[in-house]
């Protein structure tokens, strides 16, 4: 796999990009998150992980982005395609990028504007809010609004190079789950289970394992977010797997269901609800569909039409974040199109409350979804 | 390692807290981030890794934390000590938890008053903006401020239930950089390494290995926080690794150079400047000193007193995240306490522009600073 983008597909993110500002009104946008500044840009670090320091990229209405960085980035930043890279020596406590920031906009907006930022469902600012504050104060003839979901419209169509990387993630991912039964089985402790499966997914050529969930238990599990505990599987336990594992900045997010021995009818019926739902979800992944259309398809299978429990949606947008728009729930109304990539997740209940879940990723095109993750056997497989 | 915190902690964290807001003038702290919400309820999943759902907690001026949470989090928020757990079904393209959120904030503020919210450096507000507005909007009778800095007060001053578990991460990465001369060799590719290393991490007891970075030349790096390209290892190269691995929610930091071949003379000098610079800035890591004591002690070793170069600073605070406060730089007068988890991380910078870096935790303990990572060798490890 070619690592990175050829120049040309930013090019073309900041055109789209730009056209979508001109119809808004905006007049730059001010992005801070790890995947907006990669976004148009590359930029790829786990450095991230570290708080300490914020990141800023501006993508004026013409012209290239400018990034505003600390100098520990500029090396990194140097290799991509940006140009105009700003840096100061942070943490600074007195000024961290502040004046660097307002000067690089009233620069790029001199005669006035308004600058555009992520302030809708799922985006956040990440920068201290009183730093924020401040920036505002220093550039007194801009305005700051919303991007009007200008972030959200680029990034829920992937393109065929972004598309080609979600499916190498799921093909990473999806060779580690041919291998559980390696490290799975009665007796073996379940945060032994968790472990392992990193070891597997890197080994199987992830680049990092950003998320691993799941659970065990004799009619699936209390839920999908709890971290392991050192309880061993039991025979007629149900183990669940879901990882959200990185190949070049791109994420998979699919999960698989093990049976410990023989399953019990109950487990076999609510898999195979799941796997109806699934079909009848693939069915309304249609270009033109809504994201409710797909959310009432799976619910009318899952639970006769009544609607999620806790898990609150039966899927996702996915890409370079594990989890992006639109949901599949009843009050999106999202156009689904060609080149969006989507998890479907349905999800039972059983008799003790327990929940038994199925994911798995497809991309929609004009014929119909495609299946990225590795097809799961119709029965669940026993170890 | 037992795994979790004894009641009594939790309740400590939020005494502390009152006592501070009422210090300060605050009737309550609204928390958005992941270690914010861990560090009062001890609420640990990895599902922060989706960004798509916000999720709060209350600190009330009296009384136990109030957490109001996406449903998907009821079943694990229920198991810890909180019992006022509100719950929405997120997502909620409507009202994401706004609603909820700003109803419990005029219930536990009856007569009006204060909410600190962490707004100065290293912290930001994870929920987005435009919801921010409509929950400042929704409690017309509440005033929202800074928070002052308690959550960094508090934070930045380890219990010894905490130190464990960072001391436990620690004695992890220390077995896995043992092992390093199985996995990394010349010829051996270093996104093989990356990928290996992590591996190792996780054989020796991570739960999972939130960071890694490296780098790997004749003269050292270019960088420290670049991916790992394909470039297979020469003879001569110095290889370094850092790894931040998580052990129930407590991070290690800290990194290991080793010489594939014989280290030129150079890089030993180099390597003998670093190991210099750790023995001064032990000296200087002492109870009432300052932060800026301890860079500048290190810094005159590795500049000469010229200051930091890119990096920005030598080391910083640890422990629920890769890098806290405080910082190693010049302006930071962070009065050093007993408890305080620290990384030193002096680097030079050799003839060709690239750097060398060492990195070492501690905790700061009345008679001095008590190393957490094991002892790294005053040689550079051949391979």
């Amino acid at each position: 796999m070619q690592r990175g983008f050829k120049q040309a597909e930013y090019e073309a993110r900041v055109a789209r990009a730009q056209r979508l500002m001109k119809d808004s009104g905006l007049d730059a946008l001010l992005l801070t998150t790890e995947p907006e500044v990669r976004y148009f840009t590359g930029y790829l670090t786990r450095f991230w992980e570290s708080p300490s320091r914020p990141w800023f990229l501006i993508v004026p209405l013409s012209g290239k982005p400018v990034a505003v960085i600390p100098s520990i980035g500029a090396a990194l930043m140097g290799k991509t395609w940006i140009d105009d890279i700003r840096t100061w020596s942070a943490p600074d406590l007195k000024d961290d990028g502040v004046s660097l920031l307002s000067t690089a906009l009233i620069d790029l907006l001199r005669d006035g504007g308004t600058v555009g930022i992520p302030s809708g469902h799922e985006t956040h600012l990440r920068m201290p809010l009183a730093d924020f504050e401040r920036v505002k104060a220093s550039c007194a003839g801009l305005g700051f609004t919303s991007e009007n979901g200008i972030m959200r419209r680029l990034r829920m169509i992937k393109s065929d190079a972004e598309i080609a990387k979600i499916q190498h993630a799921c093909d990473v991912a999806g060779r580690a789950f041919a291998r559980v039964p390696e490290i799975a089985g009665e007796g073996v402790p379940l945060d032994r289970v968790f472990r392992d499966f990193q070891r597997l997914c890197l080994e199987e050529g992830a680049d990092w394992v950003p998320y691993l969930a799941g659970g065990a238990g004799p009619l699936g599990y209390d839920d999908v977010i709890s971290p392991a505990a050192p309880t061993p599987l039991k025979n007629g336990d149900v183990l669940m797997l879901d990882t959200g594992l990185v190949v070049d900045g791109y994420f998979c997010d699919f999960d698989r269901n093990f049976s410990i021995g023989t399953p019990c009818q109950d487990v076999q019926d609510a898999y195979a609800v799941l796997m109806d739902a699934m079909v009848k979800g693939q069915e309304a992944a249609q270009v033109g569909n809504k994201a409710s259309d797909v959310f009432h398809a799976m619910d009318l299978i899952v639970t006769g039409g009544k609607g999620t429990g806790d898990a609150g949606r039966l899927g996702h947008g996915l890409g370079m974040q594990l989890t992006e728009w639109p949901s599949f729930i009843a009050e999106d109304d999202t156009l689904l199109e060609d080149g969006m990539v989507i998890t479907l997740e349905p999800g039972v209940t059983l008799s003790n409350g327990s929940v038994l879940v199925h994911e798995d990723n497809f991309v929609i095109r004009k014929n119909g979804p495609v299946q990225l993750s590795v097809k799961a056997p119709r029965s669940m497989v026993e170890m």
